[in-house]
């Protein structure tokens, strides 16, 4: 089938499931999450049969360890998706709610009401657990979704999709609700992105160039982050200890995620011989990380490679951390706005003043104070699962949870009132 | 110049621009708001002599009555303008509250605060009061804006951003948080609709094709609506004199704007010889309006024409109404549904569960129960002047005031919190 007429069909049934859902009420939503709950439990074996499947076509295909490891499910993860569709489940309802009401002196009464975007589409890479995260989060905000993943893990994302639109339908909705693209052509992805009418929204979650691809495509709205590229800058009357702890955690913990730091500026006060900068280059030195800096981080040690201008773009993802020293916070603030990517940037300071002024002027969608951009994430922020972050401004700004996926209408309402 | 090379030079003097407002304070901000309504009054003569040149200008090229009337300032007009930004200032500051604030077990402090977007964008045609208001709210809201008004306002619009870019100059912030495009080719619309990084939000307000030719070319974020086609469903137990005064309201109030009725839909029950539905009809008649009816509409009187396809999803923007009789609520909701345009449809009705299924099944922007469809305004929801109404979902929906025009940023604070 054509990919347009393929995107149509899969898009009027998810709109006409998405009517049943923005209806059915809160407990009726809940009682689908848990239902998904447990047939993923219940079904976990066929699950893991799927998702070898996928595992043996992946070692043929010759795809990397660590893309192996995401695409792996195992008990303990099928366990874990399961465990967070609960949790979605006891988060509060974020369909219905009055965001403001005024009565105008003639009596007519408007109110702005929370409710659900529609459709939903999530194009997303190899890991099969985002299928039951997506799922459940438009869920439980009353949305229909539409799921592409990852060709690599086909099997798995419709075994898990299985039990979804099965414990969907158990609650009496439509399994409609949860569609997955059961097809891996690249042309699904631009019908998905034009389908206006039919998919709200779009969130792509990959790649750059996955990313790239569908913001050029869209003529529906878009909600991505294209990398995280984070900061961490060490004012100068930083707590040394607090500084290294911050520095290290936010490069080291986990390097190959989004929200881990990338470049590394350091006020000139602490660039001195024996001065903090010294303790944070043998810190990182120490645990492996590979560093780039400019001149006088060089000067700290022979270990530190020269940085090119491309260092201060890049998103490593990996141990390697750009390095520069700048005059001050004014500096600070200007090259984290002028090469980050808006994502997550941390400030350490013992100075109150200096850090409202990077909180207010830095210009991304997570500004922390004393603590690692590690922890830019949606649950520990209390949203439960993420659909995704954004590092766009409109609609929702770093990570999204249930709430992010609805929108609001407005109800007005009168005895006769007319315009005069 | 070159189309890209001119926007951007014009969005880096903005995005400078607006950092410079963002942390300006609401204080200082609305000072710039006063100052501009008193150089639009100060210089009124200059704006009447810019806007004589448009007004021969657009004579010569035969610019109808109702254009030539739009671009038309008077000094009523003038003091409208200047009116308007008082207005905007004694509006509560959108900028720097905080949304939500929550500690957790840890002392971890996540707080969600409202931020301007930054750069606005706003593409439009023959009104240059759109200057000023989409002016002022930008400026209330922290936003350096871009304008594109059209090319038969031109001079008009100069010669009003001269004032406002002088009132904000006068508050001591830059002038270039104001720019406005002195060039009329369409490239320049495609330039701004890609200037990722530079602007945030491109609002084209005007026909169809400027806004479809704006989306298509878009990767930046994009709010519009393309079209009103209003839908006023009289139910089996509507009142009868509140749905005459409503329907009538709705349609002639003032037909050539997008909150006007463009579809009557009427319950089978009064469709009866002497029901209410002829009672309707002849007072549509009587005020001169244009029906295009089904069969049994057409059944009531001779005047009404017969309704072809198109006739269900037209904005006349003109005093033409289409008629139908549907057998109940359910049919009304689908034929607003599928035909509509997600803008503004109202129900006239005495019974409060039909209400209440008509506000939640209708998924438009706003949904008025007994009230005509030309209260959706800005103004009557309290919002001060609109920098554009949307029939998007994303972000704003409905009428976009200074509030529409901010985004947030979390803001974590932590005493050396780290990612176990």
């Amino acid at each position: 089938m054509d990919a347009k007429d393929y995107v149509r069909e899969m898009g009027r049934a998810a709109r006409s499931a998405a009517a049943a859902l923005a209806v059915a009420g809160g407990e009726r939503r809940n009682e689908a999450l848990t239902a998904c709950a447990r047939e993923l439990r219940r079904r976990a074996g066929d699950i893991r049969a799927a998702n070898a499947e996928d595992l043996d076509a992946g070692r043929a295909d010759g795809l990397g360890d660590a893309l192996l490891d995401r695409l792996t499910l195992t008990d303990a993860r099928i366990e874990a998706m399961a465990a967070g569709l609960e949790a979605i489940a006891a988060q509060p309802d974020p369909v219905g709610r009055t965001i403001t009401a005024t009565t105008r002196p003639d009596g007519l009464r408007i109110e702005k009401r929370r409710v659900p975007l529609g459709v939903v589409a999530i194009i997303y890479e190899s890991r099969p657990n985002v299928t039951a995260d997506a799922a459940g989060l438009c869920l439980k905000s009353g949305n229909a979704c539409i799921l592409r993943g990852g060709k690599e893990a086909l099997r798995s994302n419709l075994a898990v999709a299985g039990c979804i639109r099965a414990g969907v339908g158990e609650a009496g909705l439509p399994p409609e609700a949860v569609a997955v693209v059961d097809r891996t052509d690249r042309a699904v992805v631009g019908a998905l992105a034009t389908a206006e009418g039919l998919v709200d929204l779009i969130v792509p979650r990959g790649g750059e160039g996955l990313i790239r691809a569908v913001v050029e495509a869209a003529t529906i709205p878009v909600i991505k982050h294209y990398a995280g590229n984070c900061h961490v800058y060490v004012d100068a009357s930083a707590d040394a200890a607090t500084a290294r702890k911050i520095v290290l955690n936010a490069k080291c913990q986990r390097p190959g995620v989004c929200n881990a730091a990338e470049t590394l500026l350091v006020h000139a006060d602490h660039a001195g011989a024996g001065g903090l900068l010294a303790l944070l280059v043998a810190d990182l030195l120490a645990a492996g990380v590979e560093l780039r800096g400019d001149e006088r981080a060089r000067a700290i040690s022979p270990e530190v490679a020269p940085a090119g201008e491309d260092d201060w773009t890049t998103e490593y993802l990996a141990p390697i951390l750009a390095v520069k020293v700048v005059e001050g916070l004014d500096e600070a603030i200007e090259h984290v706005n002028a090469f980050g990517s808006h994502h997550t940037d941390a400030i350490v300071t013992a100075d109150p003043a200096a850090a409202e002024a990077f909180v207010a002027r830095v210009d991304s969608s997570s500004v922390m104070v004393n603590a690692s951009t590690r922890l830019s994430d949606g649950g520990v922020y209390g949203l439960g699962a993420e659909v995704g972050i954004s590092t766009d401004k409109l609609h929702a700004r770093g990570p999204m949870g249930a709430e992010d996926l609805t929108t609001y209408k407005w109800v007005v309402t009168g005895e006769g009132h007319v315009r005069e």
